[in-house]
């Protein structure tokens, strides 16, 4: 299944299942709510009927928990002469951080903003100190999301924190397909191109901590939720690492795309 | 005022406000509740009849935000031979984090777990790329709070978060005590005491970044809204600092006070 949020004509939204070239409409406002209180595996039989000039929105609206996880692709990280890690690197960030898959990334000018294409895990059912094998059965699916990072504030202190969590800078979406349909395990390239220029690709076959080894080693300490978001890291060919380190301008291109699950299409716009 | 959540002998709570010697209800079910949804300045005229037999729980038992800040103790930096932050290191816990006042501290056995007595600062309205002097405006009281640190896991990686962020570790309370009553920079003294001796105190006047700084500055990029909670750090004393690093037990006793607002007693329960 295909799955997201979309907004009609009237402005209002509805979580939706893609059939072939149409939306249909499933029984709450957006996709956070219904993973929230329906058994994915009924939500198939919930498909109501097409939603007329339906647009994509941000398909889970309000996580209770953005977990993130950094340094988490081999090839990058032996690339940069590194061990690789033995536990994963966890930050949180927040649901108004997030922005739908066309939304623009607003950000004060002067600000060094760099892009971070990532795969993003959806948490289908709650779960606490579980094994990887519960843990991967708790994956409700997958979708793309963007952890542009505004470098010069995560530089100035040890704790990355106060330069991922910007209002509106995180696009997400456009959809969450379901773990029958995409495996990250086997690989899917994530890809990232500013202005048409390709910048990151990297293959999640290479990731250090799967979907599941996170989702099971988070639960050690914390309860995960249905709609939550584990975003699993980013590969090489940030801005950051560019000789010299190269930012995000107003009016920038930032296309997020993985490889059997959709592309994000956000234009950057710096205010005063 | 004083204001908290209690808990009535039916388990039903209520926010209430310290009268006296009695807790007189207010119209809220949790003091989280109430702040959304109330101007402070009207809360006094609310409060009712006198809750019988109410014991403190919680007072905030759901902020959306719980932001902490680390180093930010002026003489222990010093004392540490590193130069003073030019900006303040921050961090995210969640909600679930937070116990009530004299709740147990439950992690599992085997586990580094470290004291850090700190003033809270409870958010009072609605702000985001406020100044200075608008973000003092918009303080609604101060709390207690303990913000237990698991080292070890605090250690695994660059970010703390990992070690902070275990559900049902951070105790918070026993009051809001609102700004009229005490205020941080004159100087309230911190301490903390575990087994009935002293191993923390320090004073609120050598914060480098004082609660409206942090506020200020926190919401440069997020919003605040009431009922969130920023820590604002903890002074020299923790075990990790001590010859050997020494943890907490299972039976501890965790006593956290800052004079002029209450005293947190609360006892470590390791399992399996």
């Amino acid at each position: 299944m295909r799955l997201s949020t979309v907004r009609t004509p009237s402005g209002a939204t509805t979580a939706a299942l893609h059939d072939g070239d149409v939306w249909r409409r499933l029984p709450a406002e957006d996709l956070s709510t219904l993973i929230g209180s329906r058994r994915l595996e009924a939500i198939g039989q919930l498909a109501g009927g097409p939603v007329p000039e339906a647009t994509l929105a941000l398909p889970l609206p309000h996580p209770g928990k953005v977990i993130c996880c950094g340094l988490n692709y081999a090839d990058h990280i032996v690339e940069m002469g590194r061990d690789l890690p033995l536990y994963p690197t966890l930050f949180a960030k927040y649901a108004d951080t997030l922005i739908g898959p066309e939304e623009e990334i607003v950000l004060p000018h002067g600000l060094e903003a760099d892009w971070e294409a990532e795969l993003a895990v959806v948490v289908g059912e709650t779960i606490r100190g579980v094994d990887v094998e519960q843990a991967r059965a708790a994956i409700a699916g997958y979708t793309v999301a963007n952890d542009i990072s505004v470098r010069d504030w995560q530089r100035r202190t040890l704790q990355w924190f106060q330069g991922k969590a910007w209002e509106r800078t995180t696009p997400v979406g456009p959809v969450v397909v379901t773990p029958d349909e995409v495996d990250p395990v086997a690989g899917l390239e994530v890809v990232c191109r500013v202005n048409g220029k390709e910048r990151q690709r990297g293959n999640t076959e290479t990731l250090v901590f799967d979907s599941a080894t996170l989702l099971a080693y988070i639960s050690t300490f914390t309860t995960l939720r249905a709609g939550d978001l584990v975003l699993t890291g980013t590969p090489g060919g940030v801005g950051m690492g560019m000789t010299p380190p190269t930012y995000l301008a107003s009016g920038d291109h930032v296309e997020t795309e993985i490889l059997g699950i959709g592309t994000l299409n956000n234009v950057v716009r710096f205010v005063n």
